[in-house]
């Protein structure tokens, strides 16, 4: 993918520019600050100098012509905490830069969870200063993409789209699979009232694992019952709060499927909060397999996503369709059952 | 600090620049894609209708007058890993983005800990994508905060830099101040045998706080000796080994400065591994007071480093030098101790 990097101390200045098309620095200076008062020989002079030798702060009169920044962005829509208290953005974001830094790109990251950040950052990237965006956590019906798409700068999401699934380029894990697998497992192991904890209802992945939830119920010909699901927002948090509440209502509950593992993490605190034993009582199944999942105490079984090849395959598409070529629209990864020590 | 975001809906398009330069819409995207079969008419209206109308992928071309991209970088010299394991960069992230965002500007954060990702990023920042870069955690004699100011980018470090720290700006805690006081409440409860984990003896702040346990030591008239010294690399597993290696060649040691609180945190899991206790055995003091401070077992007694104001420090000096307003270019902030637990 384009520029090779010179060793930054050949980089080129813009003395050497103003030598080379021999007009003085504060003319060529002029020049590449689109200055209109000077003589278009001397504008052609200093542009030709700057584009022969690659003088670097004439990257974006270049961008003009390349329609190139040589940068992609990683974009994750909630707060900076959400960002680094999650292990899996930075899975995610581990996949991702190792497609990138080999293609000889610069990747930035950057949070938008407000309609501010969203227009600063839209206004930013359609500004040329990225060449695509990765976009990770979208909520709801949040046009950010759309919008992206529409000023031509090319996207990719993680998970499927609220809305704009047809048009827009995603790579996702097979969220109602995978919850139905984890579900059934649970079904297999003897648990009677299985309860789950969902993600954040405005995002595919909480509707699509609430979805498989109940599908493995209904193919055991169990019923379905509102007291037995919590909405969480796959945080630690959210999961130990929506638990308590579970087993207030339900006080037989003796499994739950939550829909992310910090969920789960959650879930298994409030479980032991509340006098009860996990798995002894409560079997837990948690959706990811992030690191924390293996070092929690029981360990837990969980339902893996692959992220790192999530986070690839999302850098790799982008970067066909910056480069023009077809690319796959909807890429939706295979999910497995790790078997641990809470069920 | 400039432009004002417009709601994102309003933004121009690129018919619009055909229809008030009386173009196609192909002839607007040539023109703006730099292509020089179109004739000199057309290629000014068309330039001249998206300066109008501020198109917004003419933001190269703005760039280029202005000099502006509208944001700023925030520059991790670490890999990825350590970024997202040390709350510390969290909290310096979130206190400069709070000024950044109140600017109406766009922050980004990255990466570089080779030299091909610093060469990158160099010529990213050089190329006019950002206006100004926040370095973090810079090692040795790194000289990417002196190439980004060469190329007219201006920086603002975290931390005294190894080289350069009479022409770099740079905003700091008291290392010196902060470690002597640690080692010196250390002595005041009684402890004879203190030893230290540094941090990387490549930072400056490896450095001062080592310089900080000495000039403790040599004030209350103790001596100074090499087996009490090891060297960490300010994370959880450097400790555990360095803690594990000084009481094996001083089983006498009964406290230890560490130079970050991951460090101390990774300290208080060898003296445990080897059966002593923390406090009663060992008293520990860390550096940082992060979040995991208060929360460790038994809480951890450390110097707390003003790690928001230093965020927003840094951001505003970079603001005051990308306005070309006079800055201060060295401010060393003061810390101070918070007693818990382990001392």
């Amino acid at each position: 993918m384009s520029t090779s990097s010179p060793g930054s101390r050949n980089l080129p200045t813009l003395e050497e520019v103003a030598a080379r098309a021999g007009v003085s620095r504060a003319t060529a200076s002029r020049v590449l600050r689109g200055a209109t008062n000077v003589s278009e020989h001397a504008r052609s002079a200093v542009l030709n100098a700057a584009e022969d030798i690659s003088y670097a702060p004439n990257r974006a009169a270049r961008a003009l012509v390349t329609g190139r920044s040589d940068s992609v962005a990683f974009l994750v829509a909630e707060t900076e905490d959400r960002l680094f208290s999650d292990p899996f953005f930075l899975g995610m974001l581990r996949g991702a830069q190792t497609v990138i830094a080999a293609a000889g790109l610069q990747l930035v990251f950057t949070v938008a969870s407000t309609r501010d950040e969203h227009e600063r950052f839209l206004h930013y990237a359609a500004g040329g200063h990225v060449d695509g965006v990765l976009v990770l956590s979208l909520h709801g019906r949040d046009q950010l993409p759309q919008e992206l798409e529409s000023h031509a700068v090319p996207t990719v999401l993680s998970g499927r789209p609220f809305s704009g699934g047809d048009e827009l380029f995603f790579v996702d894990s097979d969220n109602v699979g995978g919850a139905a697998m984890a579900t059934r497992y649970l079904i297999e192991r003897g648990r009677r009232t299985i309860a789950t904890i969902t993600g954040p209802l405005d995002m595919c992945a909480g509707q699509d694992r609430l979805i498989g939830y109940r599908k493995a119920l209904a193919d055991a010909g169990r019923p379905d019952s509102a007291e037995l699901v919590e909405t969480g927002r796959f945080t630690i948090a959210s999961g130990s709060s929506a638990m308590t509440a579970l087993l207030r209502a339900r006080p037989d509950i003796d499994a739950v499927f939550a829909a992310s593992d910090l969920t789960a993490i959650g879930a298994m605190r409030a479980i032991e909060a509340s006098g009860r034993r996990v798995l002894d009582d409560v079997a837990v199944v948690g959706f990811d397999d992030i690191g924390d999942a293996q070092l929690a105490h029981p360990a837990l079984t969980t339902i893996r996503q692959p992220i790192g090849d999530m986070g690839r395959m999302m850098a790799t598409r982008l970067l066909q369709r910056m480069a023009g070529e077809p690319a796959v629209a909807r890429t939706v990864l295979p999910v497995e059952l790790i078997q641990r020590a809470t069920a």
